[in-house]
C-alpha cells in the first residue's frame, strides 16, 4: 500500500506529470480522430440539430488558445477564433477558416502549450490564473493554473466524446 | 505569481481536493441531467445508431462501480452492472434494470466513493492499484489510485458530453 516515492516534492511533481500527460492523451485522441475523418464527416452535425464536428474542433482551438492568456503564458495564437468558436454557435453563417487551416492551428497549439506545460514549476502550476484577482486567490488557492488543466481537460473529453459520433459505423 | 501555499505537504493535499471537486463535478452535472431528462429521453438513442442514454447511465455506474474494487475500497455494490454494462454493448438484448433503480443506483455509488475519497490521505491515494503488479508500479509510480480518478473523471466527462444530446432542443 505504500508508496515508493520519498519526499513531498516528488509527490507533487509526480501528480503534475500525471495531469499532463491525461491532457495529452485527450488532445492525442483528437488528433488521431481529425485525421481519419473525410471533411465531408468533420463538415457534418455529432447528432441531429447538435453542433458540427468542425465547429466544435473550432471550439476546442479556442479553448486551448486561451490557455496561454489565462495562464500568462504568452498571447493568444489564434485570437480571431474567440469570436468564431467560442462567442458565436454553430450555424450563425460566419465563415470559418478551411479544415486543413483548423487542422494545423490545432497542432501549433497543442505543441506550443505542451511546450511550456513540460517547463512549468510546482510552484507555478499552484500560482494564480489570470481570471482571479490576488484578494480572492488568497481565500480560495485552488483557484490556480492547474484547476485550469483539470478543467480543460475534462471540456475536451466531453466534446471529443461528442466529436466521436462522426465516424462511420 | 506565488502561491499563498507554505508546505508541500499541503500542496500535495491542495491538489488532490482539485481532484476530487473535478469529480464531484461531472457527477453532479450528470445528476442534474438525469433529473431533468424524461424516461423516454433517456431510452432514446444519443445519436442515430449510438449508445442509448439509459446504455451510458448504466455504463457510467458500473464503471464507478468498478473504482470500489481496483482501489481497494470495498466489494462492488452491483456487481451485475459489469456484464450488462460493462462486457455488452447496447443493444445486445440483455434486460436492463429500470430507469429509476439505475438512477438510485448512480447515487449510491457516488456517495459511497465520495466517502471514502474524502477520507483518503495523500500517500493512499499515491499508493498502487489492484490492476499493477508491486513490481510494475515501482517502476511506474504514476499508476496509482489518484490515476484512476483522474482516467475515470475524463471518461465521465466523455459520456457526459454525449448523454446531453439527449436533452430537448
Amino acid at each position: 500500500m505504500s508508496t515508493p516515492l520519498s519526499t513531498e516534492t516528488e509527490k507533487n511533481s509526480l501528480i503534475i506529470t500525471m495531469l499532463i500527460s491525461s491532457w495529452e492523451m485527450q488532445n492525442k485522441r483528437l488528433a488521431e480522430l481529425i485525421t481519419k475523418l473525410s471533411d465531408e464527416e468533420l463538415l457534418s452535425e455529432t447528432s441531429p440539430g447538435k453542433n458540427t464536428g468542425v465547429y466544435l474542433l473550432g471550439h476546442i482551438i479556442a479553448a486551448s488558445d486561451g490557455m496561454f492568456a489565462i495562464m500568462g503564458l504568452q498571447d493568444k495564437m489564434y485570437p480571431a477564433l474567440e469570436d468564431i468558436f467560442l462567442r458565436t454557435p454553430d450555424k450563425s453563417g460566419k465563415t470559418f477558416p478551411a479544415i486543413d487551416t483548423l487542422k494545423e492551428y490545432f497542432h501549433t497549439v497543442t505543441n506550443s502549450l505542451n511546450t511550456y506545460f513540460k517547463k512549468m514549476s510546482v510552484v507555478e502550476w499552484l500560482s494564480k490564473h489570470n481570471s482571479v484577482s490576488a484578494e480572492d486567490f488568497a481565500k480560495e488557492p485552488h483557484r490556480n493554473k492547474l484547476n485550469i488543466l483539470i478543467s480543460r481537460t475534462n471540456h475536451l473529453a466531453s466534446h471529443l466524446g461528442q466529436m466521436l459520433y462522426l465516424e462511420k459505423k
